[in-house]
Formats: structure tokens, sequence, C-alpha cells
């Protein structure tokens, strides 16, 4: 059944418009998915999803993929364009249960991602996309790290959440944790003890950390990591944009950790 | 001399205005750089600096480097915000000489990135760092690139474009000009007689080539490639963001023909 909608003062709009904030994600525990990719990404997964919401022509052109919801919207441009935050909106998107950040991690075995106040969106899509390419097991955004589910996110994450485990919470819980498991939690810092990227060999599992696009890990966590390691620099560039740094260091330590 | 400026219609604010458009750069044979970092940057580099631009607090928290300039002007907030694109003004620029980007590359040897329709400035800007930091010799954006000199790109490069040599043009012409050096060119295209980057093993130079955002590399110039080169995912992500897969394969590749 298509439920057609003209008004953007429709409850239902105003609903969906709220899923653009932390605050409306968190309320009705859903967020939004834009675009044929991430719907057909969230119809393979599979899990929880509602509301599809399309233009008329988007819906028309693929009436397969309709035919798979339960609840469908045809909405006017002008409520798309309410209800996306995106300059140019896709005219289809799909309402997908938020997963729960916050359970108990059982098996911290494999390669874990840790995001230590990592603020940019655009850099935390593009790293739980990374970690999903390089076959990490799971990426865990510590607190002060960008919303893992805001619109931005989502829109680089590429589907990838539906890849790996995604968490939310207390790094320094999180590092005890995996030291407990018995597998290293490696910071990412320049200072003189650190180690160059290349020549560690972790056995089983380890937690790659990075840190904060302006100021780097925190220095609490700091003192809390197995090893620290660093990209040994050629050229004359101080640093390296943090999804960049991750990309490389995801791919050689998986390298590593699988032979 | 300081001048002071308080009027956004002055002739010189619409001059330095005209500098936001590839236009404006290339009449002028200017670009605008933002923020003390870049302004450092280009002092150390030396090469063709003309005005600096500040607001008054910031010009007086920096005598030592105002009394640098010839030419200094101290501006109204609201003529640095007609002048800069970006949200939060850092109240002080400077304006510089494009450097000339068709010149005649004499030496070959080395790394080198050539950028194919690369359209994100973001990506543009975060590769020629990248590139900066790998120690490659230059950066060559072939035709449909984004300007390597617009403002996003400038401000993703944090100075990089005075550590290595920057290019424009016909990507077709490099790639005969690196083969006849004697040079390999690599594409980075999934193809089926596609290496894995890790196995190869450049001797006294190449040049890296990474394709559009969406659409990859272009069919003809894959074609002219020596071999194509991809990163094997272990996940199940379809594929990296272009800027973190230049990152993954610029500094395997640097190792691989330095060590």
């Amino acid at each position: 059944m298509v439920e057609k909608l003209t008004s953007v003062k429709n409850a239902r709009v105003k609903e969906w418009k709220k899923l653009q904030t932390r605050k409306g994600r968190k309320q009705q525990g859903r967020y939004l998915l834009e675009g044929w990719h991430l719907v057909n990404e969230a119809l393979q997964a599979d899990r929880g999803l509602h509301e599809l919401i399309g233009t008329k022509e988007e819906l028309a052109a693929h009436p397969d993929i309709v035919a798979r919801f339960k609840e469908v919207y045809s909405v006017t441009p002008a409520i798309m364009a309410a209800v996306t935050e995106t300059v140019t909106p896709q005219g289809i998107m799909v309402v997908a249960d938020l997963p729960d950040l916050h359970q108990v991690a059982t098996d911290l075995s494999g390669a874990w991602l840790f995001l230590d106040r990592v603020q940019d969106p655009g850099n935390v899509g593009t790293m739980v996309r990374t970690a999903d390419a390089a076959g990490f097991a799971g990426v865990v955004a510590g607190d002060g790290s960008a919303d893992l589910f805001s619109p931005k996110v989502v829109r680089s994450m590429q589907g990838s959440q539906f890849h790996l485990a995604l968490y939310e919470g207390d790094l320094k819980k999180w590092f005890e944790d995996v030291k407990q498991a018995g597998y290293p939690v490696y910071g990412t810092q320049l200072n003189p003890a650190a180690k160059d990227f290349r020549i560690v060999t972790p056995q089983g599992g380890f937690a790659l950390v990075m840190g904060n696009e302006g100021r780097g890990m925190s220095e609490e966590l700091l003192k809390q990591t197995t090893a620290n390691l660093y990209i040994p620099m050629r050229g004359q560039a101080e640093s390296l944009n943090v999804a960049v740094s991750a990309g490389i260091l995801m791919f050689e330590l998986a390298d590593a950790l699988n032979g």
C-alpha cells in the first residue's frame, strides 16, 4: 500500500525530520538511509526496516524493491528536501532501527578500530568504511566522537554499518577489556617511544586507536596503550589526514594479523 | 606600512574576491592562502608573496610576521568574510603567485601521482598532502580534475604545494613521457589482469594513477598503463574512498621504490 503525502507539515514528515538530530534518533531508536545503494544494502542485511519514502518517479522506477516494504510513502520533492540534509536529494530513503551501540562485545579477537574524539563526520564514516574493507571486526566510537548515525556519517559509511559491529562508549573500559583478553592496544601518536607501524606483529587480535583531527589522542588514553605506532614520513608534510593514516595502518595491521 | 580598508566595495577587495574563481586566479596569476599556518609555510618557501591581509587583532598579535611584508592591509571582519569562502574566517591571509602548472618536467624519476578527473577538492588536496608525506616528487592533475588552487584544495593541501612539484595537463602526454623515461605507469582499476599492489617493485621511478570518485579511470588511459594495481579487500565494502586508497598505495609503493 502506497500512501501519498503532500504537506511538509504532515505529522509523519515532522517525525522523519527529527531523525536529522541525535536527540530525535535516540528518542525514536531509528535513523535514515538515503539513496538506492543504501536502501539495497539495508534490504540485504534485513535488519529492522520501516518506512520506504520516495518521490513518485523513483518509486515507479523500482517496483520490485517497493514490493518488499509494508509501509511505502510517495512524497513531493518539497517533503524530500525538508527531510534530508543533502543539497541534491536522491529521491528515495528508508527508516531503519538504530543498532544497540552499548551492548557488551563478548569476542574481542580480530581487528578493532577505536576512535578517540574524532569529530569530522566524513572522517568517521570513511574510517568505518575502510575498517570494513580491511576486514575489521568492529569500530568503537569513544565519547566525544561524531555520532555514528548522523546523516553525514551514514552517507560516508556507504552501508558498512551492516558489515561490521559498531559500538559507542568509554574507551578506557574498552582498552581494559582488550588487554584483559590478551590483545595489544596500539595508540597512534608521535613520541620518542613510538614504533614504526610496519614492525608490529599482533597475534589473534588488536585494537588500533585514532585520535582527534587537531589534537591527537588524549593524554590519559595514551598512557594506557600497549604500544604507540607512527608512520614514517619521507616528505615534508607535518601530518596526514586522520582517515588516510587510519587506512594505511588498518591495511598493514590486518595483513600482519592474518599472516 | 599598514593600509586600512573598511569598505567591501573597495577595488582591492573586489580583486581579492575574484581569486575565489578559477577565472580570477588565471587572470591575476595569483591565489589566496588563509590562516597563520599557511602564511608561515608560504614565508618559509619564499616564493612570490604579495599582500598580507588581516583583521586588526590578528595583525597586532603577530608583529614579527607582519614586518616581513611590504604590503599589509588591515581589514574589517566584513571584508574578510567577503573575500574568503570559509564559514569561520581565520582573520589572516596572503596573496601568492600561482606556480607555472604547465612547465615541462625534465626529470621524471622518483614517485609521481597522476589524477584522472578526480573531482572532489577535499580529495585532491588530501592526496597532494599525502603524496608530500610519502616523499613523492610531484602530482599531475589531469584535465577534468578539480582546480589545484581553488580555496578548498588549498585548505586541504595544508602547504604541501610548497614541498613538491604540481602540474596540470593531458595525462596521455604524461604517460608517454614517463614510459619513455623507462618507468612504469600504474593504473588502479579492478580488472581480471590487475596485480596485488604489494607485489610490484618499481626501479628508479613510477607514476600512480588515481581515477574519478564514481567512475574510476577513463578507458582510454587504462589501456595505456604499464600495469593495473588493486588493493585486496578482506571485508564486504565494495570500494574505498579514493584519498584513502591513494594513501595506502602511495606509502606502499614509496617503500617498494626506496627500500
